[in-house]
């Protein structure tokens, strides 16, 4: 989220005549939004803050590296920690704090995914267990909607809706995971899709392989079974390869009627279950990896290999100049998970902690934007963005610079940044909260956090331990010095800041199990 | 199957010029193809034989009433006696017979569907039992391939692929059922599809309540659990409602956008499990019937308002006059599965037997064609037409009269004779083939038949008996007189027919078990 005052400089949007939709058909460039799922900062050659680590020399991600290369990419990109609160707010603009979709929603409606483990059916809400001193406040565990008296969801026209009516074919391919099953926000046709091939209530897949039927099996079978894909079933065809020739397919039809298109391409890898893609699996054993670790780098090059099919048809129908594309991950690398050799996937080293947490391991994602003839290649933004600026930043890039939505619009046009029109503010202050328990067992870097960064300076709320921390990220990007007690009055500043933003959004705090009522907020704890 | 000499007269296409798909577009209509599953030629209230028998009093169709009223009926429409052969034929314009596609497929690459019940996961093709006097010979258990060289199958073009290149946008709803998982014909975006709903493998739903997830939880899951329907789960809404809802939504892109569709709407309903529809149970109920006819009956009612809500979607966007709708059914009603009640779905009575036979009430379907301005409303054609003709008509319909496909079409164009243009060939041989077996147990009027009609006449080929029977159906609507010992001459003749174009198509003639040779072909019988 972005208060007022920190808006990006000269970021406003100028008013434009309304033009119909074939009139504006001719100026819009097409969209490809490449969403890889739990991919960690780190999890690639390129060096996204502009300092090579150890990890980015792990894999081999010859088409993203390209990307880079044509485009501008960012140092400082966040996402929200898990897959919902990312998705709803590229698609709404709305911070997923304000939208109080904080947590991940549970493959059932009205049943929050707290404190459940994700390859659990859920169809039964969870309750504290002894030992949870906290429990989770009445979020919008129904997600997104774009139907209105939806309990328990966030409001909004989404995205793609904004796009169909402007003239773009809008096409999903991969995971949807805004809403539950039993919501109109689980069915992509209703988010303003013409096409969706394998997009659910699932945020997650059953499994990778063809071999598998991808979950369709009577053995494996669970919600997270992956739809749309029979042709594949019994065959060698890892998931990732199989949604990218889906993809292609459905671009046929607005490529052969010179109709813009946004594909939202949205890969259920690299999420759990790390399942080898055969095609890079032996390379990356050959280079001495184990095999959960080869395993996952292998999925990591099978997404990059799918990017450069895009690429490839792209270029084959001379589509290159009249395409943008925008890569990123739906939040940090799972560093919860441990490959079965038992050596962690430590994917997010130099950034503490991973997925689910406000470290930014589990927060800073990769973000390149290949935009030709509008991008300076090759180049870098350092000031902080968040995921919900995308939603303004797509509209704009489309030529849609004027629209009605219900929802609040708390993401910043990032055109004029990355067009080099414009400086960004580097004192923007981003705000992030997960006021939940991500698994069963309680995990102290991850459960029950909220966090505000602004500049170099990033605050830490640990609501179970009742602590603030106080980071300086130009110095200590690995958040390993808590310097709080040497800043009080930073510490001061930025708690009132994510306090004041946090009530004025009516955010639910974590509920105090012994007594029913909620954890106080940051900026109580500096007043004791 | 037609032969060259049996073709409709002056149903000779005229060249015409070449036309880009845009200048084409202005003067194509919109088709939808409103295909109901098991649905027998008495389930409704049109009597399309002109003559109304009792069961057409069972069942409100006031939609299809409308549709019959404002188009062609035809009173001897026929397709094959179950579902692939007939999806196959009407894709492709294949006889169902030449095509060698002459079964169901199963969910199963490489695994026949013969003498398995359809409720089973298959992955382990059959084999002969004690008392499997006969046994399938090697057909096209693959089902149809858009792409060459998959085994088993016939490789053809479907026709949504020509209506796409020819500007059309092409819609797939519902049931797809082309092929088995593991193949390029499982997946409708193959066949020239721009959208799939709910297309796949499966033959038949896994459940039709939206309470069930329609077959998708732990306890239900097969095969068949209906795909891309999570907006539904855990309500009321029945799948025919759900797949309605569906089709209005991706019926957006091309009526906002100008463009002519093809609507495939392929229900589901009315194949078994026979499941109430809740919004219609009652009242058959209250009519005195049992609780599985009432359950039937209100699924027929429940497809019956699909079309009404089809219609008024049509109404509200000014498209009446611009679209063609046909409605027809895959096969006969299924008489072999009987109400809970115990009292039989005698559905296709005054029609003998029903799916999976060659007797009339196998194969006889209702066939309505609504076309404004072209066809005379309220009008009838009682000489026979087959599943296959309307590859070639609409084609026709969509202004495409020159096109290259790999597969034989032997369907005929009966654009002229419903314009009132020609007038149909009253002694057209129309041919079918069912060299299987059903269901676990032989049925003696299902299992192993082959046939052929012409004229009045209708020659049955009993395989299992090694019997053939001469029916009179002007006379004889309910095959109940075998009047092959009075016209050894009609038989010979037919007997010779038949055969000619089974072997000249090199059909596989079921195989005795006992040596491994074949069964002779019916006019072996007569020169016996």
């Amino acid at each position: 989220m972005v208060t007022a005052k920190g808006a990006i400089k000269a970021g406003i949007m100028l008013p434009v005549l309304a033009l119909p939709a074939t009139a504006l058909a001719k100026k819009q460039p097409n969209i490809i939004f490449f969403l890889i799922d739990d991919n960690g900062w780190v999890d690639r050659q390129v060096a996204y803050g502009g300092e090579v680590y150890p990890n980015n020399l792990r894999f081999d991600t010859p088409n993203e590296c390209r990307l880079a290369s044509e485009g501008v990419i960012f140092g400082n990109a966040y996402a929200c920690p898990v897959s919902t609160p990312t998705r709803a707010s590229l698609i709404t603009g709305t911070n997923a704090a304000r939208a109080r979709i904080t947590n991940w929603t549970s493959p059932t409606a009205n049943v929050p995914s707290d404190a459940v483990g994700g390859s659990k059916d859920m169809t039964v809400p969870g309750a504290p267990a002894e030992g949870d001193r906290l429990w989770h406040g009445e979020w919008n565990w129904n997600g997104v909607s774009p139907v209105e008296g939806v309990p328990n969801t966030l409001y909004a026209k989404p995205l793609p809706q904004l796009l169909k009516e402007a003239g773009y074919y809008t096409i999903h391919v991969g995971k949807a995971h805004w809403a539950p099953s039993g919501t109109p926000g689980s069915n992509p046709y209703n988010m303003g899709f013409c096409v969706n091939v394998a997009g659910t209530e699932a945020g997650m897949p059953r499994s990778y392989q063809g071999r598998d039927n991808y979950g369709n099996t009577p053995e494996k079978w669970n919600y997270a079974a992956v739809q749309n894909m029979e042709e594949y079933y019994g065959t060698d065809t890892h998931l990732t390869e199989a949604l990218t020739r889906e993809a292609l397919k459905v671009l046929d039809y607005p490529v052969s009627h010179g109709q813009p298109f946004y594909l939202y391409m949205a890969h259920y890898a690299t999420h759990t279950p790390i399942q080898a893609d055969e095609r890079f699996f032996k390379k990356y054993r050959g280079r001495g990896m184990d095999k959960g670790q080869a395993r996952y780098a292998s999925m990591c090059e099978g997404v990059d290999k799918s990017l450069g099919d895009l690429y490839a048809y792209l270029e084959e129908h001379n589509l290159l100049d009249d395409t943008i594309i925008i890569l990123m991950s739906d939040n940090g690398g799972n560093a919860d998970v441990k490959a079965k050799g038992g050596v962690p996937h430590t994917q997010n080293a130099p950034l503490r902690e991973g997925k689910g947490s406000l470290y930014e391991g589990g927060i800073r994602v990769p973000l390149a934007i290949r935009w030709p003839g509008k991008v300076k290649a090759g180049s870098r933004i350092d000031a902080p963005v968040m995921c919900e600026d995308l939603f303004p930043t797509m509209l704009h890039m489309a030529g849609i610079s004027s629209y009605n939505v219900p929802q609040p619009v708390d993401g910043i046009d990032l055109v004029p940044v990355i067009r080099g029109k414009a400086t960004p503010d580097p004192e923007r202050a981003v705000i992030f909260n997960y006021p939940h328990k991500w698994k069963p067992e309680y995990r102290p870097e991850v459960d029950f956090m909220s966090s505000i960064r602004k500049g170099d300076w990033k605050l830490v709320y640990v609501m179970w331990e009742g602590r603030l921390e106080l980071y300086n990220l130009r110095e200590d990007i690995g958040e390993t010095r808590d310097v709080a007690s040497e800043h009080p009055d930073i510490v001061a500043a930025l708690a009132k800041e994510l306090s004041d933003s946090l009530r004025s959004w009516d955010c639910p705090q974590p509920i105090k199990t012994a007594t029913g009522t909620p954890v106080p907020m940051a900026d109580e704890l500096v007043r004791k």
